[in-house]
């Protein structure tokens, strides 16, 4: 059965996904790169200079088995996107999705075929239409959930999601969009674990518990 | 130089230290005791029963070296033990502090002398006020700020905090006092350990980075 799985969703620890204000000059508003430190540091990121530490193993899983991506509007581009009609994402020609992935808007445009097999589609659609859209496409393969914490919350609201891999960074933003607010009961459905790494990250893994018999 | 010291105090993974309401009944809210199990199981807190691993280590370096406490008043006793001349604490005859004890509340009564060396003193006072006083009963040791999470936040904020170790229990409460809010930027002067514990939990220390010359 195809999962829908989070992968390398950091936050501070506070809980926030993204500092403020968020731009195209700052993705991450006031948290700039902070949040994605550690995993620029890991051979997922830069085979050449990276590490291959716990962070690594975690943050390869990104990767693995994906057969299709949902994000929200907010991850595809910076506030106002929408009314740049030659917005193509922040990745480049290449973005690091290579599936379809399915951009949530309430402005659809047409499907953007990108290298690499990535190619956005823009839906204007509820969390679980969005995922039979993009389970279907997935086939046999898992679905990610890309973020943002907005989207994450409602995913996770709407029971939709199987397993979320969350890292949590040693710095204090204060301000900007929280995972957390909302969620209360969240250890009620999922097995939650912690594992330290050197770099000074935590990795938090949620994992859905299997629906016992009544 | 005595230090300002904060041990085992409890957050949820949203950062909550104590759930609501808070009465007599439930003295952490909707947190129940959910917040604490990991201390309740170390021999920190039971000698016969209790592990003696990561967990217990961190735990007994509550009572080391301490010539002090000072709480908030919501660490004292339930909404409103103001009113009630004969509330004497949640701890019994023999309080768990053994040293002298400040309880910062706007309405102060005489002290209190309990088993076990702990004396209740009752202050109106400012964060830094209250540490002048608890410093001088301390002597040479240092001096623990026991919480609630109001509370810290306030000596965070007045700068006024050395050492603090937090225990992030792996929940979700959803609401409830908050410790995280209005501390933006405190790993500028901290330096910020995570370890995970067997337990389920992780231990955080945010240690006062030494103040570098000019």
């Amino acid at each position: 059965m195809s999962l829908v799985r989070v992968h390398n969703f950091s936050i501070s620890l506070d809980g926030f996904g993204a500092g403020e204000p968020q731009s195209l000059e700052t993705p991450f508003g006031h948290a700039g790169q902070r949040l994605h430190g550690w995993m620029m540091a890991t051979r997922f990121w830069d085979p050449t200079t990276g590490g291959a530490g716990v962070d690594d193993v975690f943050a390869e899983r990104h990767s693995i088995g994906i057969g299709a991506e949902i994000m929200g509007a907010n991850k595809f581009g910076p506030p106002g996107w929408q009314d740049d009609a030659d917005w193509r994402g922040w990745w480049g020609p290449n973005p690091p999705f290579h599936t379809p992935t399915y951009v949530l808007t309430h402005r659809p445009r047409p499907s953007l075929e990108m290298e690499g097999g990535t190619t956005f589609h823009f839906l204007d659609a509820s969390p679980a239409e969005a995922l039979a859209v993009a389970t279907e496409a997935a086939g046999d393969l898992d679905v990610r959930l890309g973020g943002g914490a907005t989207t994450i919350r409602e995913f996770l609201t709407a029971g939709l999601v199987d397993h979320l891999h969350l890292v949590q960074v040693p710095i204090v933003l204060g301000r900007g969009t929280r995972l957390w607010d909302g969620l209360e009961a969240l250890e009620d459905t999922y097995d939650v674990e912690a594992v330290s790494s050197p770099s000074g990250v935590v990795h938090l893994t949620l994992t859905r518990r299997a629906a016992t018999s009544a």
